[in-house]
């Protein structure tokens, strides 16, 4: 019951709390169905387990629904995601024609929404999602620099 | 024996026209061992049959690769594919920190290599491989167009 009320980001923090306990970089996804909000499936990042570069949360969330449903597109649905999404998964998030994007921390080194080659920016990119970036970015945030400050030598 | 002395642009455009005659979008990918040459696996296009839009041929042949080798970079290893990578495989080719990377036609509308957000021109872009482009071009180009042509209507 109580897992039903929580916010979707809340639920993405939740997988991306699982991935820290599993020895994967913490991030975590969740799609929802935009009208209704019915969570369509969620992800944490798996490149450790799986031994796959390509195995991030967004991906594996986009796939998975999208297999499920039969639908390669996925145009009424929401992603949100802890961490701003590197190039590869803003490029499926468009590819999969997703309504909207809410990401939680920012990521400089890294992203590729509002950072590096800005994905949904070129006329190359068919389809932006509304973005919505900063959503509880302090706890996103936090959750990434307490896993990378617990691996840092000395 | 003919199969193994083809070139791996050969190989990939074999699975281009794997692709096409199962009504997907003709794109073929190999992935070689830099050193020797060996085959490490080859895949096309099957967004269709997966109802996947993720399901590019260079990811899935990246993260098939990866996850059977238990490697989750592939760095002496070379992509040879039929079309410029999008942003989303131009992406998981640098995560997978591939050697090189050959590809045959330019793709202006949605390539993310040479075209559109140019992936690999990114300071937050960690590895980049060595590129060829333009490689059997007019076959990987033709390939393309005939199929695009018979699906236009009228």
């Amino acid at each position: 019951m109580a897992e039903r009320r929580q916010s979707p980001m809340s639920q993405a923090l939740n997988e991306a709390r699982a991935a820290a306990e599993l020895g994967e970089v913490p991030v975590g996804a969740v799609l929802v169905d935009g009208n209704g909000g019915e969570i369509l499936g969620r992800a944490h990042n798996r490149v450790e387990a799986l031994r796959d570069p390509t195995a991030h949360a967004e991906l594996l969330v986009i796939s998975a629904v999208a297999q499920r449903l039969g639908l390669k597109r996925l145009a009424g649905a929401d992603l949100y995601v802890t961490l701003e999404p590197c190039p590869m998964c803003a490029a499926a998030v468009s590819f999969a024609r997703l309504r909207r994007l809410y990401f939680g921390a920012y990521d400089p080194k890294s992203g590729g929404v509002e950072h590096g080659p800005k994905i949904f920016s070129h006329s190359t990119c068919h389809h932006r999602p509304e973005v919505v970036g900063g959503l509880e970015e302090t706890q996103c945030a936090a959750l990434l620099r307490t896993f990378f400050a617990a691996r840092r030598p000395g």
